[in-house]
């Protein structure tokens, strides 16, 4: 017996929508759009598609209509009354009503603002203007999008059989990762791989796979929905838009030396326990934590998303000590670029030294390398940021000089206010 | 939607049966079974299962209530209408109307006789007695019934994560084997791994695999259901059955001699083209060919099943050298202990000098070898022979001793009356 009511419904559709629902997001955004939508509510922001891999010509792999169907299709959905009451109602990082009122009942009637679309020199010029709480909803599905429909496009030409070995390999190629993963003594890792996943059903059985072959070690995921489905921690604080903006809207060279601390100020007011956790790379780790105020030091830990990973840590711990802070009590997130191999070397290097947490990304629910011929689904290095705020450009430095952004006579302004010095390129994959 | 229909008829069953159709089973079955309907209705076989892999404690690990459920369920099986419908209706081998309509209608009501159960040493003694035509139809389903109540046995202290990887590596294995094959060119390959297979299931996969893999390289398979629902050939001749019975019905050491003859005369007369395909090695492939009557050198070719293959298929070429025949417009199918190495080297010796051709077994169907821990789910030697014809114990000398059965006195003496010397001991692992 076949189910014809789910073959004729799925008839219905005219497209298979990559981005069902608005809450198939990063945690983070939620979080990171209610404080902005308080304390930043008439910032107008400028979000951009950036593909770091040239050699991979996205306008030439993905059909323009299809990709622009996707992109409506995303225009066409609202918070649905389940994920309503889900956001309302589940407990996050251990407190109940974490989404305030005004929050929901802003974001129950919120439609994603338009987007524009142009093809230039093989790329996709994608942008999105608006309200800075409304624009920023269109990062994660506007890259899951793009990352899936470049999946189909390869997909497509592989029979059937074919199609499932593929994933037979990468299902295999990550129970491989899972059960090195489950060696290593009280592991805590969560996936954050939303953004540039395969797809959504395969983040969706990474998690899944997570769970069962890691059990407790897995500490959650950052994709909203699913974290609601599948029942376990949704996860995420903050991340470098938030300094990146407050910085773009500062005056002087003054107040533009302090925005990071505004945005951990305002963060401060809202949030507490795990939720207190500095991203301090913005604009160089080293000068950010030397001028930190002291109430920072106090926070739960910090999240280590840029240059080598192990020296991020051993400045972080460094800096604690030099407060009279207990390294030990402290937590360190690892969020940049890990794989199996490099979570086993951190985790030996800080476990006991600190609190250790993993945030898995690309290498957990893209990892298709390999896996099929010239490498076609190899992941590759797309992001979304905010490029602008108030009409003025914004600027990232970060600990790798391959991951700045920004226009290059603000680039050099912001490195001589932050004392940011020579900094050693790390090759960015993903 | 969920499929609630299908889930609640499910529940309906008391098992999850392994076999549910008499036609899952080999198509050659059901043309000896035929032939012996016809020329041997009143003989009284016994067959009975032996696992030859002593080290496999089957009575341990399979439970005996599971077992009689799973035997009992194939006792209930009819031919259903469909069933009977393709068998009439379907050209096998170029002919229409292959089984006679006296065949069809006796085994339209059929239903399969008794069986005897009793543990023994860790092993499971299963026998079948009574009409040779009636009890030859459970050979087939009883092996595939205990392979598959192992399988499960093993799964089911697994989790449903690590089950789904264990899949996804044996399909992974299984593509890299196909992925070989496509490169041979003008391979002929079927699937003859019903009896030894993981699961039904397993083998519907595998079929459909190698449909899309290898396309008109892979011939179609022995398992008559498969054939029929994926509409790919159903494929099979005669096995060593018939010349074990005859031999054993036979009243002198002359009659003896001839009994082997004489099963290929009563084949001769009733099929021709690719049907006519001698399998000689029941009593030593060497003496057989040396006294074949000149007929027989005229038949389509040869299976080589037992000893050193590539010898086999020497003696063959020699032989019909001999009498003046042309090997190059002979076929060789070979069957026995294949993988893809076996088969790219007899390919490569053997292809321009014969037509070659190949039965892929328990290898193609089977090969969970390395995928789970103490090789839990690696394949094992079972079979299931006619032991005992009108009271009079069955032989088969083989080209391998390893695979020889019977009582000591007989297996002497069918030696002398075949002129079989000294063979070299090949090890049997499937």
């Amino acid at each position: 017996m076949a189910d014809i009511a789910t073959r004729v419904h799925n008839h219905k559709w005219k497209i298979d929508p990559i981005v069902r629902s608005l809450i198939d997001t990063d945690f983070y955004k939620l979080l990171m759009c209610q404080s902005v939508f308080r304390n930043k509510p008439e910032t107008t922001v400028t979000f951009s598609l950036i593909n770091r891999t040239k050699s991979i010509r996205l306008a030439e792999l993905v059909d323009e209509g299809e990709l622009r169907e996707q992109l409506d299709h995303i225009r066409t959905l609202r918070l649905s009354r389940g994920e309503s009451t889900f956001l309302r109602g589940n407990t996050f990082y251990g407190k109940r009503q974490m989404f305030r009122h005004d929050f929901m009942e802003w974001f129950e009637g919120m439609q994603l603002p338009p987007y524009h679309l142009e093809k230039r020199d093989g790329q996709y010029e994608l942008t999105f203007e608006g309200k800075w709480h409304e624009v920023m909803l269109w990062e994660i599905p506007a890259l899951a999008v793009l990352m899936e429909l470049r999946s189909r496009a390869v997909l497509e030409k592989m029979g059937r059989f074919e199609i499932q070995v593929l994933y037979a390999r990468a299902m295999t190629k990550l129970w491989e990762k899972i059960e090195r993963l489950k060696k290593i003594e009280r592991l805590k890792i969560a996936d954050f791989g939303t953004r540039r996943r395969h797809s959504f059903l395969w983040q969706d059985w990474c998690v899944q796979a997570m769970q069962e072959g890691l059990e407790d070690a897995f500490t959650g995921t950052s994709n909203c929905l699913i974290a609601m489905r599948r029942e376990v921690e949704a996860i995420g604080t903050n991340a470098h838009e938030l300094p990146m903006v407050y910085s773009a809207l500062a005056d002087s060279d003054a107040e533009l030396a302090q925005a990071p601390y505004q945005v951990l100020a305002d963060w401060h007011e809202e949030h507490d326990g795990n939720l207190r956790i500095i991203l301090p790379d913005t604009y160089g780790t080293e000068g950010f934590l030397q001028r930190a105020p002291d109430w920072l030091s106090t926070w739960t830990g910090i999240r280590i998303d840029s240059g080598d990973p192990a020296k991020g840590a051993e400045t972080a711990i460094e800096w604690w000590k030099s407060r009279g802070e207990d390294p030990r009590r402290k937590l360190v997130i690892f969020s940049d670029g890990l794989d199996v191999e490099k979570i086993e070397e951190l985790h030996r290097q800080f476990f006991g030294r600190v609190k250790v947490s993993f945030g898995w990304g690309t290498m957990l629910t893209n990892d298709f390398r390999g896996l099929v011929q010239d490498d076609a689904l190899a992941p590759f290095s797309l992001v979304c940021k905010a490029i602008a705020a108030n009409g003025r450009p914004t600027v990232k430095l970060s600990d790798n000089p391959n991951k700045a952004m920004g226009p290059a006579s603000e680039i050099e302004r912001y490195k001589r206010v932050f004392g940011v010095g020579a900094q050693k390129p790390v090759e960015v994959l993903v």
